[in-house]
């Protein structure tokens, strides 16, 4: 017996679809033990946006630890903190108008969504939440209260309360007028809806089966949430640094929202960071009232920083993620096309892509051909009936085709 | 106005009892920007045991960052995690004769603790859980919901429940038998209280005003448990690694808990890493019932297997740890002596000790006394009347007597 | 300052639109102190359905009195029980085919479906529960988080949780497919809605507004229901004994729920009693799980069994209330076409029966209106903007002509 | 099968111990259909002090009825109300000083404890609540969160929430200082308990084992609440009206709680009635913030005032109550010492009187001899291990010795 499956609980689930050891990584690529190399259209669940060990992140990043820059500071002053802001603001914030004051909240996106509810029951003194259907914001008790997975929710082992969810964008296709049941329910005082203190939605739901909402329906909802006085988080912790093609995926959608949430991506280099953003005026915490040991880890904020500088500074990679999201779409099309009667559906905006199968059976089969091919992905949606793309964004055109390439052939093989 | 006071969130603390930018670390101190170096007793809350930036960890991370080793996996095998296990096996588990599997909660010790309780809870079929006043555990909803500081828990912005806090020991300074009122209510089936899932306890309160608990009083709660079936959480994220001079902070009582919570110093360097150790029949989860993205942070592991290499092959840093902690206790015992109407009490094991002032105001004095000659230290406790010394455990007897002594002046300076 | 301003708390609210003291009530009439007469359009909320102090029922409840028949006998058994179980088999149960248990679960309708909500969750050992908009179940904490009305929930000072709102029929004027978004939900294991225990749904709803449920509705929920394995309560307390024809309220759709609430005039003579019929089948409880002083008041079964006796022996009283709730549409659809600028809407069925106005203020302004013409009419509904009719079903029909005359007088005067 | 085990739901219990039908009551005395008489030192849980049908109340009751006073008015002004309100006044508020406003809640206990919790959440803005081993207040989930028994608390369904259990009067037999704890955890701001908005106690526990608190321990819980701004609910529901000697169950001890509780035999006659006591300065509810249809049942109002008329004018009845339970109390301890190897312990105040036995099938089998001779008595306590005694309070001396005489010939055939 391995000790992996000695010691490690049967928790662990990646592991599962893919049995093998990895050892390195560089780009787009993921290593074997043995040298054999997997094709990364998972990247790290949206962690990798700038593929492994970026080199210009990494260069940075042995740099900072060789001259001894301090590691860890929690939420002290430190100059890789500064540098961090300072190019956080020139890059991100500055040039979209957005006004932000920044939380660590702690080290993943869970701490962020927590952070973020946290502060907008306080800041509104109601408890309750609008979470959309198939939702996914973490797996500590206040995020999970907030996903929508039953399995996942079903591990909590208390009843999760305090969230009631509503049909994220084209739940019923489109056939209805968004918003019909929310809006009805928050203007009608004997409704039974426990008046919110937030709405938390992401812009493209990825774990949920990559459902992108229509820019439209998210410009409806921060309108919505405008109306009745309830403050808007936008969890964009896997969407957000590139994801979509902007560095926010609402971006194009003109909204700013109360509250942004944001991890995997932003440390660049796949160390743990995350950052809750919120409007100066929600800004009314006691000092320490949230804390955290890991709030201040200078390695991620090194990456983090480097990567602004060297991707957000012009706008290329912004129309490169588009354009190859455009040609998964076109290559989707064409396996809609060649198979007519799998009701295949193309999902996805950006580079997170998605095509959903009939089942979830299929979906997974798919991925395995894929991965016994040397492609590595994953499905999502409530049943893993979608087959999930979410490439390095700093795959080359060349990477983009052979993996496209992969996904023909493994379709093939299974349909 | 500086970038920080623009952007950083009020939430923010540390910078504010220390309000200068640090740049570089080693060992046992921290270095202003201009170079002034700080003598650290505080070890980035117990997250850096074995110093900052230990050379021969930062040695074994940069040659695995320079061969690109793969930084981050979630829960795929990795060989990364795979020398881990195998070291953590061998220089942990095997030595203690410990058997447990190990969950990778989320990057840190708040998701460790919302792991153990979703498990408790899973496993028991019961949703209540006991902890203790003054504990600590974390800022996410489940953890915070165990946690006894007022002001944190009234973060929550909703009523945190499922909890029911029991004395700690030493709570009514031993006038009352152990247990008095947590036993009688377990065996009154008319007591109100719900059946609980689990205990959740620190080896030694940190945060609650370095708290040690006597290791009779940890046994007298695991057999408590034992008799009436209720699961033993021992929350070591903070007093674990070492910080008491073993391994874990409860191996001295001879006690072997249903699950460990570890964080902080795991990791060695201060990168963000956490583990929960759970006995085997425990282990009943299905394959990503609770998953996170920051779960397989191989640079982590790198450090930390390097760690548990170099420290953890012998007893030698465990003897140095409680002679050091010896060292202190003489010295609080002289200050004791010194200031007879200062009520001051002495508190701690190994290299976690504190001492207890007439109140908060005090204790932070001599804190900023401490700070201006050039010595990181914290309080802790309800009111903040606790000095507490969390120096790195590597740092050499020179390094203790310079801070002893500036502890000594700044006590001088304010009583 | 009169006695009742003096001691009574400010939460009394009847009193405060009819600010007049009665002291005599006979049949459809209520006396003011002096012999001024009322005509009682309101009934006790639905509680004196067969009026009040109705004769037959006054002439058994006196003998048994007299008799010195027990009066208090919590869940002993006694001849008035046994009495009243006998006829409520003979003449409701049996003829209707109905299969049930009865639950005596204190003296009034929220103790009826608090006693059905723990019931339903020992059952499927599941917490939540699915509660439709504008639904009114009752004051006590359980009834009250199925409870829809936003000012009465926030009377509860904790947060209510464990119950989903759905849109209750018509809701959306029937422009949308019957239960769309809850049935979504249930098919949706990736919806975020807690798998529910149970339904709780009024057939009528009176204080929502006299919402009355279409049959198809009714048939369509008890459908879904049963495809999903969620419990059906149906909250008779209001409109059953009668109200809205047959005896229950939900009879005419041909359902059979899983527990029926009843209370308020199952009495008959505004004594306090209530039952929660239950299927065989869920009758799991230990022997004083649910108990209550309440439970075995011989004056409410002996007038109970005497008005089983006397108005459910055969269909008159049922046709009679048909036919004159018929009246009342009749008189209902004349006032809309004489005010056709008024966006006046009827509801309702049998003899519960309401008018809904613009806005609550001009319901309001009518009400006053009827009682300064001697007739006593509430508002219900979110805004108060339904007139709401329930007058005794005995009631003749000289005395509903001299009603919908009042009320025709009133709305002129108003409008 | 008879009609009961047909139709009656399983949850049925005193007709398990007692299984015979019962007709007629008078005095102290119940009648079996046969004519078999059983005198009665059970008295409705409480709800019959004044006896079942007493002769004064009977008739006060039938003229009522008679004259076809009003029945059923919710919270409307009536002239029984008024007259009742105005006797409550003169005969219990007046000469004790007292200065509350009354809340008609609903019919019964539950729901006066279920308006008092709410009204001290609502006032405080806080959702803890203070309870105590071994309280009983009610089975509606409100109060239900309130009451110790596990087997009760089991049948909720939903995890019972805001409340924490304190030790309720000599727990520790005395062992350690009151309130040691419940004092310690208020003072900590680290202690983990949420800060209570009301502590809710009974005077003497009925269902709890009959265990009477000492005056000083309720003057001292009076302190402890003032001192730290929680509200004092008294629930007086099974222990006023005079059970204990005085109308209230707390007047001995000269506290003014915050809220009282009062039900079961303030109607008198064992007709619902139910009031909710609060100081005029907590009277903050909006109308009908907290309504229900039974709030305004004449029959009880008329034996309610007509009961306080006759035994509260002078203090007659509560020297016979106090007198009586002397007469108890000495024959218990006649019984301790025939028989001084049972452990037997006497317990209670007034005529609320109780024996413990070493277990529960001791009491129960001393409860079933009883029957057997023609006494009603229930156990009580977490194992039903006490024989309770709630005798009518105008039981005659005869009958307490007829009584008496039987309990000793019951304890000899059992001990």
């Amino acid at each position: 017996m391995s000790i992996f499956e000695e010691l490690e609980s049967e928790v662990r689930s990646y592991s599962r679809g893919w049995p093998v050891v990895f050892d390195r990584a560089q780009g787009s690529w993921l290593y074997r033990e043995d040298g054999k190399p997997y094709l990364d259209f998972f990247a790290g669940a949206g962690a990798l946006n700038y593929g492994h060990n970026n080199p210009a992140l990494k260069q940075a990043l042995i740099d900072y630890l060789q001259r001894d820059g301090v590691t860890h500071a929690l939420d002290m002053f430190t100059a890789a903190k500064r540098d961090f802001l300072e190019i956080f603001k020139e890059k991100i914030l500055g040039p979209r108008e957005l006004d932000y004051k920044i939380v660590f909240p702690g080290p993943g996106g869970a701490n962020a969504v927590e952070a973020a509810l946290k502060l907008a029951r306080k800041v509104t003194g109601k408890e309750a939440v609008i979470n959309f259907t198939n939702a996914f914001h973490g797996m500590t008790l206040g995020a999970l209260s907030v996903t929508g997975n039953s399995m996942k929710r079903g591990g909590a082992g208390v009843p999760l309360v305090h969230a009631t969810p509503m049909p994220y964008d084209q739940y019923f296709d489109g056939a209805y007028p968004d918003f019909l049941y929310f809006e009805k329910l928050l203007e009608d005082s004997g409704s039974g809806l426990n008046e919110p203190a937030a709405v938390i939605v992401e812009g493209v739901q990825g774990e949920g089966g990559i459902n992108a909402a229509r820019l439209e329906w998210l410009r409806g909802l921060d309108d919505l949430c405008k109306r009745h006085g309830i403050l808007l988080i936008l969890d964009d912790v896997q969407m957000g640094c590139g994801r979509t093609g902007p560095f926010f995926s609402f971006e194009d959608a003109g909204i700013k929202p109360d509250m942004i949430c944001l991890s995997k991506s932003i440390g660049g280099y796949g160390i743990p960071m995350a950052l809750t953003l919120i409007k100066p005026e929600l800004d009314v915490w006691e000092p320490g009232e949230h804390n955290g040991t890991f709030r201040g880890i200078s390695p991620a904020f090194v990456t983090a920083a480097e990567a602004l500088r060297v991707y957000w500074s012009d706008d290329e990679l912004e129309k490169s993620t588009k354009a190859k999201g455009e040609r998964v779409a076109e290559a989707f099309a064409g396996l809609i096309k060649r198979y007519p009667e799998a009701n295949l559906v193309a999902k996805g905006r950006g580079l997170a892509r998605g095509m959903e199968f009939a089942d979830g059976k299929l979906a997974g089969a798919v991925c395995k051909e894929a991965f016994d091919r040397g492609l590595l992905m994953e499905t999502s949606g409530p049943d893993g009936e979608v087959m999930k793309l979410l490439p390095p964004l700093t795959l080359t055109d060349d990477e983009l085709g052979t993996g496209l390439s992969i996904i023909d052939e493994s379709v093939a093989a299974v349909l």
